[in-house]
């Protein structure tokens, strides 16, 4: 195995998919990261998930995870099923020394994300590390926000606004689905897409949230499922706003409904001394305020700019599916360094609370609601 | 005289400069309303209101309002003054037989703002029309938006996200001026920007709010006045979510310190059907789903499009300030009607109460608060 | 009269709606110009000059232009007819000592517009003051985009990109007009929008056209009048390349069939250390490379900003018709100090002679023709 | 080896490593397409292609192109060299019965394209298909505008506006390479992105150019090389005028010394009924006139768009590599149905034809030259 690292992949659909697609691709382009090998692809159903491990490069498939994370040819456990699984399987991952990477969110309980985030912190002091899987810290644009942000070009932040708008609910005819329902999605608008939402902008800021207001709506109250109408339990729309530990003001905005809007993710960060834009619908493109005080619309693609130096040349963009490959490279570079990564799951859990807070805020009328950060602020 | 109408404008400032340049204008572009006399411009530094009513185009100047309203020359008299001046001048013109515009917002309470809605409607009896200053209801694009909401092009509307973003108090070594002191300005971002997103979401959604959460916030409590450093006491930024009686929930975010923004009016509205997206500072355009569900922007510059058919031939644009000569215009038909007229003083006094709640709620941790509109929907 | 000039507009259709706006409107933001009366607009029909009298704001109408120009309280004079009218009243005016304002294209004919510059630069010695209206020069933007060009910001300029497109002719269904008749209009969409780019170009970088190829194409060569079908005897559509002086290359296409662009003018400029690029469908907006090499949206409404600190505060955006009302302060400024003022008849003519060597190179090929300009640059 | 098909990659540079990629990658988006092997990677350096065939995941590393085709294992010859070599190679691959993909440009001289396109004739016969890399013939937007234009979306094509504009020589400092000497590169601007522009108006018009008029123009003549200040002896920019065998006209500007612009390859296209516009930057959108007679910015991420249904959720934007993902897709599809396949060999010698009368007609003062294609429409 020559000091190549085995990655197992747990899930194959949607993400399973997106994840191969780092792995298949990580080495290509940052040679600096640790080798890897895809060991096992891991699925429920044994003819469809052989398939897919065929398809997307894996030397094998397997169904059963549990005896795959003990396998001595398994360093790394990549974990893409359904939130209420995460936290079963990363802590046996981790007990069985392994490192891990979940899929966002971390869990779909506070008190789940509190168990991981123990047993992250804990396994980092044997050099095992844990990350969960916010890709959109590993977009370039985003990253280099970050850096702006960072660098001081904005001055001091005052006010974020952001919204994460789908659209793919619009249609009060769509089918009841399992994602519909709080028992097994746990929540609809809110837990999808403004889990995105709060981790950004706490990276973004490199800041932690101090206080909530929230508010969640559902416009279509009943769909059509295979036995006749069902209620329809979780948000199609939520709202929070964000105070900052900074003092920085957020207002958020998350939606399914959004006619028009395919995967538009609205960032606005306002400070004294400079402003920043972006929509991932255009995710090779950052807006900043340049020389004349309007927006510079930045592309991307320069060799100076985070990560894109791997790829081609400037002008030549990529595309939503290379966050991942940001995501795998960042996460061996840290496994290689023995080190804690960004987002942990320190991480995850913060904005798990946060979550928390807007749907408890939510249910009070909206009352503004205090944070606190038992475990300090996220690292 | 002939058969036109005598105008007399309270107010030279900025809005007096607006307003005077619509009355210099709207018989050129809509022959079909009254004709009218650019009568007395009335201010009270004789030398600066002679020296304006000449550039601006007024046959004479004039230094004390109450004797001006009285006079049987005047028929209209527009209120062009600080808001806190707005009441008694109306009521007095109103009580002389005058038909009466004022400038948003209508006054600077809710008190006043219900004294001068019930005062127009008994004028109204007698044949005299007043309205309120909202002059964003006569830019074309948002008149169209108007139409393609009534027309149902957009279904059932659902969630409107509205921002009012401006950045001249970013830097915060900006100057205290009278504007940032409560007992004068009566309000910061809230009342002056607020007040016209609060029309807008009404005015196209043809739709009245039922509640409210809001929040303030001041990011620079302290500034240098001329006597040294001084308090700010009105806020620098609002928020607030409106229930509308529809259904329709509205995200409204209002700033003075969106560093980059210098008129940011931006509007989205989805609707179950369609969509709708526009900015003030490309006021010319309208965005609406087309039949592929992106967004096509539509230059409203079409003979077929709200009151632009008066103007030039396609694709040559308007600027901001014709919004006040078709505000005149609309004015003007309704004197000649002798029907009421939208934005009434009853929509100004709905805005009033929408601000007064948000405010409210901004004092109580954002809690939710129910309107009720006594007067029923504002007519 | 006190002082103030008496000016007289021929023509009250289009044009002399447009130029009628500007004078109205001129000394209203504009009091360091010299003051101006609306004292009279000819036309041909009586009752309709009348009424377009009174509507644009003139103290009286007249049918006569000859008479009109001779009149002692007339001090300028104003043409708004076709092209083809121009010289003969222009001469007329000129030789009775009036300041003389000539709508765009100078002339249809390049002998006209010599007998028209030679009698222009006759006049200036004499204290006559004279101007082709090419009113885009006057569009804060272009404006901006100029001063930023002279400064060096954008290095030396390499490259220019512009075209001019329109779509009312699109419809192949559309009826023959006197427009797309060669005896009637001169020329198709290479005289109408094409003599305004020409002259973009040379006002932009300050520079002179040395060499051009040409081409020209009807794409709808026949089309229903009156009296049956009509061949239309103009161009559709125009393309050209056009060697500077300085060395700078500019391509130009201009086009009434390009589906979707009302008033396209688009332009962009490739220098050495910088960009500008520009649409007139908005044009309040100028982008400039910024500091991170990427395209800066400039909305041109700042105090510092040519023209604009005469108008509203930032952010509020103007109209396509106030160009016509910086024209006519350029002009009154012009006539005040008794100096030339650019565009002068000298610029129309270098306009003209680079039409017709375009259209010369259309007829021959598209092979590169040399212009000579033996009044030396314009000026 | 079970029916899977052996591919072997000549060249390792940029060329190289993005049709790894897309070896890499295209089993696992587009399983109805044949299997593939990466096989081996060639090159000349033996250790750096070592290196870059374990990054780039094929099998194995070989120094010497001619035995390679030779080899058994290998059934696919990928030939990412540059162009004066292609000739060579591409006959004796298939000359051994080897299927050939050629990066464009198909050859440096119309002469080796002929020779090229009549062994891929003859070769087809034989069951050996051909392609050359035309990749944005596969970006989703392009291919989803030629089933817009093909299904007369846009009615009658009249006018196409193209450019392909970068700026990476703006910098008149910047050195000396083989890329800017004649007798290595064979031309500039015009080969480099020209050849790019001339083939989409091809592909997307579904035409053939008739008629060209040229111009070529080196902004900066001489550069600091290894030994000393060198002329530059290719074209910085180029124009060209297109007539099409519809009668449709294109114009097409490409630059290197187009400050601020990274790789923009913008595309207008007018019709009798509509119009599309394109910008490379923003790969993953489509502009087409919509119903209120704007455009429509269709985000070309849905199912039923070309391509992208085998990739992610609508709103999940694609990057530039893996156009080449696409084309080797197409490739293998047409090798399994032993069918010609666009852009042919056919298809790359048209374009080194109009080029060649691009060069043609720039030395000849632009006249306008008539093209003839004796093998008839390109196949």
């Amino acid at each position: 195995m020559t000091g190549s690292l085995g990655v197992a992949v747990i899930g194959y659909a949607f993400m399973g998919k997106a994840h191969s697609h780092a792995w298949r691709n990580v080495g290509a382009f940052f040679p600096e990261a640790p080798r890897i090998r895809q060991q096992v692809l891991v699925g429920r159903d044994p003819g469809q998930v052989k398939t897919a491990a065929r398809d997307y490069g894996w030397a094998e498939s397997a169904t059963d995870w549990s005896t795959v994370i003990e396998r001595d040819d398994v360093d790394i456990v990549d974990i893409c099923v359904p939130g209420h699984l995460h936290a079963e399987i990363a802590l046996a991952a981790l007990a069985a020394g392994k490192h891990v990477l979940v899929e966002k969110p971390l869990a779909n309980t506070v008190a789940d994300a509190e168990t991981l985030a123990a047993a992250a912190a804990a396994a980092l002091g044997r050099g095992v590390v844990s990350m969960v899987g916010f890709n959109y810290r590993r977009v370039p644009a985003l990253a280099l926000a970050s850096r702006f942000v960072a660098e001081g070009r904005l001055g001091e932040v005052r006010e974020v606004r952001a919204a994460y708008l789908q659209d793919w609910l619009a249609d009060a005819g769509a089918p009841m689905t399992w994602r519909l329902r709080q028992d097994t999605a746990g929540s609809g608008a809110l837990g999808d897409l403004g889990s995105h939402v709060v981790d950004l902008v706490r990276f973004l800021l490199d800041d932690e949230v101090a206080t909530v207001s929230g508010d969640l709506h559902t416009f279509t109250t009943e769909r059509d499922g295979p036995d006749g109408v069902e209620q329809v339990t979780v948000d199609d729309a939520a709202w929070a706003w964000l105070g900052m530990a900074s003092g920085a003001r957020a207002s958020v905005e998350v939606s399914r409904v959004a006619t028009g809007r395919k995967n538009g993710l609205h960032l606005e960060i306002y400070g004294s001394d400079g402003a920043l834009t972006f929509d991932l619908e255009r995710l090779n493109e950052l807006n900043v305020i340049g020389r004349e005080g309007g927006f510079e619309r930045v592309l991307v693609t320069e060799p100076t700019h985070p990560y894109v130096g791997a790829w081609w040349p400037p002008g030549h963009t990529l595309g939503w599916d290379h966050t991942f490959t940001h995501q795998a490279r960042e996460f061996l570079c840290a496994i290689a360094a023995g080190e804690n990564v960004r987002p942990s799951f320190a991480d995850g859990l913060s904005v798990q609370r946060t979550l928390a807070a807007i749907e408890a805020s939510a249910h009070d009328s909206s009352r503004r609601l205090h944070l606190d950060h038992p475990l300090g602020a996220a690292s």
